[in-house]
């Protein structure tokens, strides 16, 4: 789900058609997601072959793609978001993928079981991460193993500044302020909760999972090359990704 | 070893007059260890009694003669620095506590095993991290715990401004910089290492630990009370805690 749950409406941001447009256009052109969070999140990902994927906030449906091509037996491919179902069944749909809209906060509405939970930068739209962990844990197989990435805390926490003159210096605050943020990103209003890095490492644990992998990701000197502003991500990182197992 | 190894020279900053005099004065006012630091450690630490206790950088000995007074069976209490052991000989000496001059660096020549590791802000101090750790994971017994406070990974990458008018806010680079940093603490050049969260729980996992509780602890009411610039905690941490199990 790129989007989010208001109050247990259908409301999701992703639907908005502003915000829709905007973020297509993002994601088509060179983007950090492309350039640095998705190689991150292969790269702790494993062999795929003949497994049961979950995809957790599939959007457009790329990833999920991806994960047949690389030998997924099944992507059962969640979001709440209708807009961005469409465009996934319209150019990313296979025979082995399973698009579904369904929120991350209605999980239990899933019957199967699966090998893998796979979620790209979805996870801080939810606001009940310990509900959303309990629910992917019943959803695995012993053995499986959940890969997720989010906004890194310190992105999540409050911005305040700027970067300074040579842009290589960032200014929060609020970090041990955990709840929900509101902030602009192409429209207004959109709802994101903060949560530390303590907050969701003890969480998973609790809730049986074992980390095994935290990866704070830094840009290829590809990737510079691709969008120079990127090196940003040496002083501040935007990403955060965990592997963890069951 | 609230102190630093160079080169493999005996050299120490807690040794250093000036550095030493200072510390301590800083240790017997009003202070971020006891109304934070400390407090937060236990609380993740569980009992201790009966258990045979490793304390990696026991500095002066405070919390080697608590651990005691808790009920542990046996305190073996190491660090680098001959003053801060003269001072924890002497002030909190015990007959179940061994004070022994060894810098972490050197845990091999160590033949006992033990229930529980503890390490109060040391481990920033030590260059390399996964040697520390699979030295560590050799002399705990199966069932056994790592508790470790150290500097929190956004203290030790570059600090880079200030605080706003109200104090507020906090400025950073570098973060995915990792390696050797100087600063002035009471004296210039004050050795310390810095790492990231994804780095240390990483290395934790990999090393054979399995990590059960992350803490960037916040300060209480009455801590705030006793010191009130303490609340700046809530905009930036400045403890990481880990609590691992073998």
């Amino acid at each position: 789900m790129k989007g989010r749950i208001c109050d247990n409406t259908a409301v999701n941001v992703y639907d908005d058609e502003t915000f829709f447009s905007s973020y297509i256009a993002l994601r088509e052109g060179v983007n950090y997601n492309d350039l640095l969070e998705t190689p991150a999140m292969l790269s702790l990902l494993g062999s795929v072959e003949g497994k049961d994927i979950l995809d957790l906030g599939c959007g457009f449906g790329k990833t999920s793609r991806a994960l047949i091509d690389l030998g997924a037996r099944k992507v059962t491919a969640i979001d709440s978001s209708e807009r961005m179902l469409a465009k996934a069944r319209n150019e990313y749909g296979h025979g082995r993928i399973e698009y579904m809209r369904l929120p991350l906060e209605e999980l239990d509405r899933i019957e199967s079981s699966f090998d893998v939970a796979y979620s790209s930068l979805t996870f801080h739209y939810i606001a009940d991460f310990r509900k959303l962990l309990n629910d992917i844990r019943r959803l695995l197989k012993d053995g499986s193993m959940l890969l997720f990435s989010q906004e890194h805390p310190i992105s999540t926490a409050d911005y305040d500044g700027y970067w300074n003159e040579e842009n290589s210096a960032y200014t929060f605050s609020g970090y041990l302020k955990e709840g929900k943020r509101e902030s602009r990103w192409f429209v207004d209003g959109v709802r994101t909760y903060h949560r530390t890095m303590g907050t969701i490492i003890t969480a998973l644990s609790e809730c049986g999972f074992r980390v095994d992998a935290v990866l704070e990701p830094a840009p290829s000197q590809e990737a510079i090359k691709a969008l120079p502003r990127i090196q940003r991500e040496l002083e501040k990182p935007s990403f955060l990704i965990v592997r963890a197992s069951v």
